[in-house]
């Protein structure tokens, strides 16, 4: 049996879990775009190329792989900012983009979307920089094995037009794909039981729950260590939303030194600190002021595990359920364990009217409930998030590596379609800041046409915050224009059925809509505009800017 | 004297003209921002990076060299669209972005905007894709020679928080910098009187307006060209708009097969072509449908002018004046010249009360007026106004070697603060798809508040049309969610006064409007929804794709 060229990919994308590819039509790639509904795949536009390149991120968090479809030039480089992010977090997507015909690029001619020099190949080695594996496909013969090479490492795949449409053997189809991970069963058993010694013979063990190592794949086992070891656990930014914070073992989050001291005493002071996908970047860490010993560390990485300064070849997928198993048949470790639960000093709530940050987080608490996907924006909501606790079955990220501003809303698109086809969550609440929002505004037209219900809150404090606290507390150029959030919302979706739109300044108007049962309960789109004063920022950001 | 090396960059670009910085600010850069106030320049941050970009491409196109702030990773990234078609198409922008410390970069530390691998050289390498010259300013000690080398090639700087900080001897500055284009005085000589002979000889010689070759460096000089030659002249979508079209030597627009009978014939029959930065990239050229002989056409380049076959390494700005006072001073040539106005075969008007693009451009040479600056979006809006005659001392210019969707309403931000600080114009009047307007319709923001009075025109032709036309001509993907512009254009400056918004279905409706004084006169922000049948198109891109 044959098959065209450009099905083989989708049918691939089919196998490999995606169920809808997010993209922006042009002309190099139009015929391809009559593939993804032949293969049963959804395709959503998106307004702009950023906005689809954060969609399909967002999705691969929750379906395992995204897809992303570019034209050539314009619309591939306006993606690759997106690209860039999923890369640089371990997110699987696979960017394809849209190339001219093969006698188009061998003729020469100045064809729209070059760079008039009659070269097509300045965007391929661009995508090379932030791809582990790219390809331009311009020979039949060779497409599918191409195809399942870069597929198989994840990235970046140009197609050419007519090789889309050219027959090759279907045959490939029928061996499955698979990303591999080395796994040698005897290392593994030897770390996990380097492991289990390590915590026998430790005081104050604990656990810290972070995000990196391809935190979708070994994020189930992390509640299976809580329960079996039951010692005090932690989280990160990055790993936030991993795990059921509802345990009584629930320590809070630690981000060095803007966290409250109950958690820097607790982890600093650790003897034993089993670290779940460490990924000691900048905005992780508290700006690098962690204070933790290497030698009491347990480092679990995606392709190593170190225990103390031994460094081990041997992937977190792998130890995990082993270290699991070997803690559960370890009567003896369990026994003598106090489940001693940590000390949780409450942030500090000011009494006043007007709403701030340092009121809002911790009363998210209260109003996130099971079924809620959450994303938070880098800057002023990814910090002050950490304050919030998360009820059970609820799940947050963000995109605390490479930061990239604007992610949140676009990135909730995609997750909040992965959520409906998926059914592991009910609502997609979106948190970001207004000077994130204004890059990828367009998000909300789609946010609110596809996936969950979404809520969105939009926290106006005039400016870019997180910058002020970096730089130029004053400056003008930290300024962000005035919009109408609420009214942008609606302008956006002007056809799509009963969206509503709040706009909230006073802790009183804030708890009244929280408690809100019909807030709460109406699967409508909405948006929440939080009106803050100029430059207000949560407690831990204070803090870590010595601003407390 | 000494100097930083950050106000050394800044005022080396204010001597290059610059008197506005475009970008969006970031933690890289924070402190670099505070420097061009001090240099006598202004800043104006953008919603995102690519309308900073794009913006920064339309202030260069008017005041002969624009900049774009940005910070390292995903600001950079997401700039590098409108940065590709800027250099594509011949506009000097330089792309500043705001580096981490040296000592950060040597550090190997995952600092937040890295891909989290430690390295630091992969986005230069991208940006080289897209550059004539690129630098990371790592030392102080070289850094004003590589600015010098940087802004004379013109393009990429990557500049360190640090060394933006170091003191450097600021005598460099009193050697301006100059753009160097070999001149030849003999060649140029040569090549004058043999073009001039050729003109002699033809027997039906007419001038070809086209917009390669840098058009602002010698468009002053297509005026007097046709003044001086007395020959029929004829523009391309990108000359468009470099030359007065009030002139009865004008004979319209040359684009291959869509154009109007007249003009396919007048070009194709000519035996003598004059023709100005000739650019045959697909859209310039009516997808490569021009029929014209390679002998009869002098060809203007940038660093060449051919004369049939025989080429000269001649430069277009050096020759013209030569050949506008050769043909001056040649009394033989100029008195035996007819000045025979070329026939104009009107485009066919449909009589309908819905309004159709077919009404729509001619009628819009009526409203246009001299002081008037034009902007049109790549598809429709780009082949439909070469329908529309523009008055004297009108000027109009697309992108379209490049044709990156989502340009004319971010360049217009950059184009009219630039007419502004110039005063060559008086209004600025944006053309542009719904579809298209979605990808950057941010800039709407930054539009209302800086630069000269704008009116937006926004083709609402559900979907995009010029993507219909190429293939699905009803495929969903072509679609377009529907949005509110006139509410989203409110939404988005409710702190600007006056803004006004229209909507208009008919034609007697675009009549009554354009023929409102009060539309006309009045100097605040407008727009004006065009609400057109689904797949709208005009006349001469029904042409291009046979379907008229």
């Amino acid at each position: 049996m044959s098959i065209l060229v450009g099905q083989y990919l989708f049918r691939r994308l089919k196998q490999l879990g995606v169920g809808t590819v997010f993209g922006v039509p042009g002309d190099y790639e139009l015929a391809l775009l009559d593939l993804p509904s032949k293969e049963g795949l959804e395709w959503i536009g998106t307004p702009n190329e950023l906005v689809g390149a954060y969609a399909a991120d967002g999705y691969a968090r929750y379906k395992g792989f995204g897809a992303l479809v570019t034209t050539f030039g314009p619309g591939e480089l306006s993606a690759l900012c997106g690209v860039g992010g999923a890369f640089c977090e371990f997110v699987p997507v696979v960017h394809i983009v849209g190339y001219p015909t093969t006698a188009s690029q061998q003729s020469g001619r100045i064809l729209h979307h070059t760079l008039g020099d009659g070269s097509y190949d300045h965007y391929i080695k661009m995508s090379g920089e932030l791809s582990c594996a790219t390809a331009v496909l311009k020979n039949a013969a060779t497409a599918t094995a191409e195809i399942d090479r870069v597929l198989t490492a994840m990235l970046s795949i140009g197609i050419s037009e007519d090789v889309a449409y050219s027959s090759v053997p279907a045959a490939g189809l029928d061996t499955p794909l698979r990303p591999h991970i080395a796994s040698d069963p005897e290392t593994e058993a030897t770390v996990a039981k380097e492991i289990l010694a390590k915590l026998e013979a430790a005081f104050s063990p604990i656990i810290v729950v972070d995000g990196g190592a391809g935190r979708r794949d070994w994020a189930s086992f992390a509640d299976k260590l809580v329960a079996a070891a039951q010692v005090p656990f932690y989280v990160t930014t990055l790993g936030k939303g991993a795990v059921n914070e509802t345990s009584p073992l629930f320590g809070g989050a630690y981000c060095g030194a803007g966290s409250p001291v109950s958690v820097i005493q607790a982890v600093e002071a650790a003897d034993c600190i089993l670290w779940l996908g460490n990924l000691p970047s900048d905005f992780n860490t508290g700006m690098f002021s962690e204070n933790v010993k290497t030698a009491n560390i347990v480092d679990f990485q995606r392709f190593s595990v170190s225990v103390g300064q031994a460094k081990y070849a041997a992937s977190i997928t792998h130890v995990l359920p082993k270290l699991v198993a070997a803690i559960e048949s370890n009567s003896s470790f369990v026994s003598r364990q106090n489940t001693f639960p940590p000390a949780r000093t409450p942030y500090p709530v000011p009494a006043s009217d007007a709403l701030t940050q340092d009121y809002l987080w911790p009363r998210l608490s209260g109003f996130l409930r099971s079924g809620d996907l959450v994303v938070t924006e880098t800057g002023t909501s990814q910090v002050g998030f950490l304050s919030t606790d998360l009820p059970a079955d609820a799940s947050v990220w963000t995109q605390a590596v490479y930061g990239s501003i604007g992610y949140a809303a676009a990135a909730a698109v995609g997750a909040s379609v992965a959520a409906k086809a998926t059914r592991d969550y009910k609502r997609m609440v979106v948190i970001t800041g207004e000077g994130s929002l204004q890059l990828t505004v367009q998000a909300f037209s789609i946010l609110a046409r596809h996936g969950v219900p979404c809520v969105v809150f939009v926290l106006n404090n005039k400016g870019y915050t997180v910058e002020r606290y970096f730089h130029g507390f004053e400056a003008k150029y930290n300024d962000v224009p005035l919009w109408d959030y609420c009214a942008l919302f609606k302008a956006m979706a002007p056809n799509v059925p009963r969206v509503q739109t709040y706009k909230v300044a006073k802790t009183a108007e804030l708890d009244a809509l929280l408690n809100d049962t019909t807030f709460q309960e109406e699967a409508v789109p909405k948006l929440v505009e939080l009106e803050l004063a100029y430059g207000d920022a949560p407690y831990l950001l204070r803090g870590l800017f010595g601003k407390k």
